[in-house]
């Protein structure tokens, strides 16, 4: 439920209000990390607070904060002192659910981009929030696990082009991680599609349809986060204002065509689940129609044979004073005959029925 | 119904005719309230006539004029007069159920926003009319309730940087909070299908359908109202023309964003809602389906058996003359045997469904 | 059915042809009324020959000629040589049911509409023909009455600043009475549709869906009629080509806002008609359910009773040297014995029933 | 069948390979006409071979060479050398069945269009290809019957102005003609669906959903084919690089103004024909409730009933001994009693069905 | 199952890493082919190792290397120091499953396609992926058999052009070949879909559904994989970077004509599979309801007669004391009157069926 409304102040709320911490206030403390690099410096720590890093700051290497969890106001007040940040751009960091989105504020570019996330049975999308200035970059994820630690390691172990490249590499790296980890996502969810496929086709039941419903509100609900990613990384590469060098957009371009996959797939499952309810549909109509025609052949042999047989139950016979009164009763073949009748009409019947293709 | 159906002059009026003030002559007089502020100072107060506030209109402060209710024909007039508004544009507010537009006339910005308001259970949309010059604004709104009180707020403590800036910044500030009143309107909406889409799967009735129904109509409503917001705010920051300045941009840049967030929902809730419909007949077909095997196994169970009793109540056994008229009956174990062979019939029946898997 | 074909001439026709009268041999004769104004002076007239208004036209003042009802090709053909019409430009007038659009022929600006009426339960579409040149003004209406009479009225009365200005602001104030008779047809449907949609939840019968079906058809036609005015008022505004001054050109776009208004409610309705479908669909499911389920209840209580009654109709009994033969029949207690069972059945059917919610 | 696939070489073959002629060997050979003329001057002769044609090709009048059938490839390659046509134009003419289009080579227009014609019940589709060069117009026609006889009348004629103008009014009045083919096309589809609606609201059957099937899918067809002429005239007049004089370009424009039309009409019976589909649908559903209702009135009136005097039916009245064996047997009022309670549950029945609106 | 997810690395890995081949570790190495031509020379070979062709690549000849299956990232590395290929485009030949794209690094112009394949009742797709460079050409098919025969034989024996141009002829050959190998799956489809839609309207069955549903699923895999082949066409043709030659450009367009040409086949297809879908659940209806009516004539017409006939199977005829007591019994002619009445019921009730139509 808490996926279709994003976080927002009350409406007439001075713009760049930070406000309280959202309700969840026994949220943990987020933990606030800091790697700084050159090609030939690296430097990792965890923070506890952030005059820790003033120094690093001043240097001329390449410095990136991350603050893992959901960000409390005093936090992000001086992240945003320390490093300018737009007042509005940091509203949007506390106010998660944002659609992702990008913007340039003075020499700053800022990225908010949705980070799915398979959890149990369903798909949590988190909010990854992103400052990039000349030289340094400010990340927010506020879900629970950091997706960045294999880029971590690459910084680490100078694997790569990444200890040699700036800042704008640096967000490209991480952009890629956000949307990469579309695939397997929608890698689970495809196969819970082609689950879901074969028990339609070979046994369906009452929860096939419950569990197609599920998985197209949750198609529904990455579409609408995942779709607006596409239109960040185009605006990246084509906005002449943003501060990227030629050489880094190819790769941006790479992540552009990543979007445009997982978009893709997407729309193919939409389109799958919805061909999937007709053929449910389709299924149960089926289903019916046979039912209603075992129904309809057993109850229209039988019914006359019913009848003729009440008609032989009636007791005119008793009145012995007229030859009108049900003188079959008293023939000699009279049962033989009734019995012959009767199979004779419920094999016309039968024969009917099949030459209808009833069965 | 009204939100059907705009209002508007006989075709053929003279463009720009006030007229009379629409039918409902009932209406309370509006309220108009006057704001003047520069940084250092504030004034406000009610306005009885229009004339009190001529002087204010002359001083080098910012001025905002809100009437609040339906305008009257003369009241309209006197303030075109005042402020040089355009006769299409007062023509625009009296005929309220406008869509959202902008237009720019001799220097003056003129804005039409919908402000939707829940009411119960129903969503009601009210015109909000503004007129942004270069040291005034003058904004109309059609409801009850005011909603820019918490704007006034801020301008009489002086909080933020609402005082320090011009009408444009106001314009904003008041833009911002009709724009953001969508969201606790789609947040009630979309409480409300989470609730209809539970009741759905657990206790599907024939008010689920209705209330379904209820509520595609109402986001069909909404949509046609809030969709032209988008535009509006994008014109105003793309126009050339439009004197708004730079560093206010990235406020309306901000605004703009929240009305692709609400279409976003807006579109989410209309596929959840089709969804539903989908859903709500697959269920109802469904449990036709069970209605009708219920139906079939009783029925192709007994209709049988009681045509095999019936043929031993037909009166053959009387005519005691033939040796073929139901020697049956007079066996020694001819009861029981008929039992035996109906307990049979029942029992293939009952073997045949549970292996068609129908119960 | 003549609403969806338009009139055309055999293909291969030489272009411009405008041939004979169109079938209706037995129209009226089209009546055509001339005006004539400055901003002071007024001359009116009915013309009987086109030959009278020569005069007129030498003159520096604004002529307005209006054909009233289905233009004779000798009438065209006259009204062609004295305004230099051009012929591809006559031939849309003659063939009428054209969709609207909009030409600019050497300094004339040709205009084509569509005239929506409501004519008792239907509504008819007129197409009204407009050139405008420098000084003057042609209008055609195939339709009976003539739309045009307020603004005869304004021009008589010299009321607003329609005498002031030249034929492009009298162009604009003929569009805009065709756009704006948009609005009293939407209401009317509108209404209906409101009718439709109570009917539809209180008392659906047959005659509901032909009702949503006769209106789907309607709004499909006017949809197709008043969808290119659209365009039509924007090819006006935007092109340069088109000499309209700017001052007007506030005006056109008024028009065009209306025309934006008027395929909105379009839409809005289509997609409340396509909702009255399903839930039309819906409620028809719904009774069928119903239905079987008072025949299932009444038939799956009474037809195993029915077999237990059957059972002690057997004549068994008559047997009497058999001990098998039923000898419940003797008991003592056999019948009182009978109906405690059957009671006790159809008790614990209801009990069935009543737990899965079946009525 | 043969509408949805086109002609095409194996994959792999050399571009401009013109190749046997397609299968239908028994083909006939096709005829080939010219007409020659200026002003002044006119020829008119079938030829035999094209080596007849090399003088008129010399002098400066336009000359218009047609062929009519199925074109083989030694004319086609004669005729290619001897207007030097680009060899992918000339595969495109051979491998009918192509998408209309538009293709501008070395200063000669080519141009493919598609031809409907009702042939009986169903709609043919045939290809017209034509270039068009300085002083000359080639075109070919794949079908039996020359749709252009209007056109050469025109020419013998001098009607109108097409002898007086170039090769590029001679395309105009050839591409008018194969566009205006599709408006008896379509007039004769609205009867037919008009017709169909007709018999859906009266007395739909089984063949009613066969005729809109089989209407759909021509109207798929028709789309398919004649959708892309509206984008082959936009590139003809928008085209700089296309030598077609502004004052022709008129004409062209009125073309494409009707190629509007068409698509129209076609999107138009489109919707309607859905809707006739969701109208049968409905029907059908509505018959089949009519139908249980009826059973279910009959059976739930006479199941109790049966079951009563199955009752009495039963042979405990044999067991004299026991007062408790069926003592209403022998009551005085016994039977009619009976009677009396029969005909109160059926009434209280017929009384309830009359309250639910059952019939 | 494998159609729906392409390969991709864990999210976080390194740009361009190559990595181990992808899982199927038991297939077979590539065979890597060189063709080596210019117009008067040729050179064919295949390779064992990627140095015997270094060579060849200093002279000034077009050098076309074709490696067919499952590439091995160690050949994949070579061959990318070999032609300088870029990193990310490599990783995109080894991540199999790519959607169609072009892009330009340095010089080189690199494309992916897709390639159908008919294999049995499915369709498989291939990637195709190709680097162009100067005077070489690299291309890759994942798949088992080279589609490229028919270009090497034309290149083998000089026929057309191919010899006299540079790679970019070449590279125009393949991707013509790639997708012209369209038009033969979708002929297969389209046979697939004529056979079902008259199987649909003769005799449909439980399997006609799922075998709808199987194509309509296949036609979503293809329209993803050869939607976006468009898209490569036009950005080759339109970018102004792409190094191709003016009158190579014809070609391109040529190939381009055929990709919407593709689209269009499938979307028509998918619109005829839908209507499919809509006549097969239309059918299902219409013989439920002839099933139902079939019921319900014998029903509603035996049902009461059963009654009747129950009515005197009553034993009050025994209580020989009442005159009420059944004295229809001891009527003269009461038996025959029984049948009577009961005819008279049973026609009336024909009647009745058959002025609704029944049957």
């Amino acid at each position: 439920m808490g996926h279709f409304i994003k976080r927002y102040h009350p409406p007439g709320t001075s713009p760049g209000t930070l406000g309280e911490p959202p309700s969840t206030s026994d949220a943990k403390k987020p933990r606030i990390s800091l790697i700084d690099y050159t090609d030939t410096d690296f430097e990792e720590k965890d923070l506890a607070s952030l005059d820790e890093c003033r120094l690093q700051l001043k240097r001329d290497s390449v410095t990136w904060i991350h603050v893992q969890g959901t960000v409390t106001p005093d936090t992000l007040r001086s992240l945003g002192e320390l490093f300018v940040l737009h007042p509005l751009a940091m509203e949007d960091v506390i106010n998660s659910g944002q659609r992702p989105k990008t913007d340039f504020f003075d020499n700053q570019l800022f990225v908010i981009m949705s980070h799915p996330e398979i959890a149990g049975a369903v798909t949590n999308v988190h909010q990854v929030s992103l400052f990039q200035g000349d030289n340094f970059l400010v990340s927010f994820h506020d879900g629970d696990t950091d997706p960045f630690d294999m880029v971590r390691t690459r910084l680490r172990r100078h694997s790569g082009r990444i200890r040699k490249r700036g800042s704008d590499y640096l967000l490209y790296a991480l952009l890629d991680v956000v949307i990469d980890e579309g695939f397997p996502v929608l890698e689970t969810l495809g196969e819970k599609i082609e689950d879901l496929e074969e028990a339609l086709l070979n046994h369906p039941g009452k929860d096939t349809l419950r569990e197609i419903h599920r998985i197209k509100r949750e198609l529904l609900l990455l579409r609408r986060m995942l779709w607006p990613q596409r239109e960040v990384l185009n605006t990246i590469i084509r906005d002449e204002v943003v501060p990227i060098g030629d050489d880094i957009k190819i790769y941006y371009r790479d992540c552009y065509d990543h979007t445009v996959q997982i978009m893709d797939l997407l729309e193919t499952y939409r389109d799958m689940t919805t061909n999937m309810v007709d053929l449910y549909l389709s299924s149960v109509s089926n289903r019916l129609n046979e039912t209603m025609r075992v129904l309809t052949v057993i109850a229209t042999i039988f019914i006359p044979l019913t009848f003729i047989v009440g008609v032989y139950g009636m007791n005119f016979g008793n009145n012995t004073k007229s030859p009108w009164a049900m003188p079959e009763l008293n023939w000699y073949y009279g049962y033989p005959l009734i019995w012959l009748i009767m199979v004779a009409i419920a094999a016309t019947m039968l024969f009917i029925f099949k030459r209808k293709n009833w069965f």
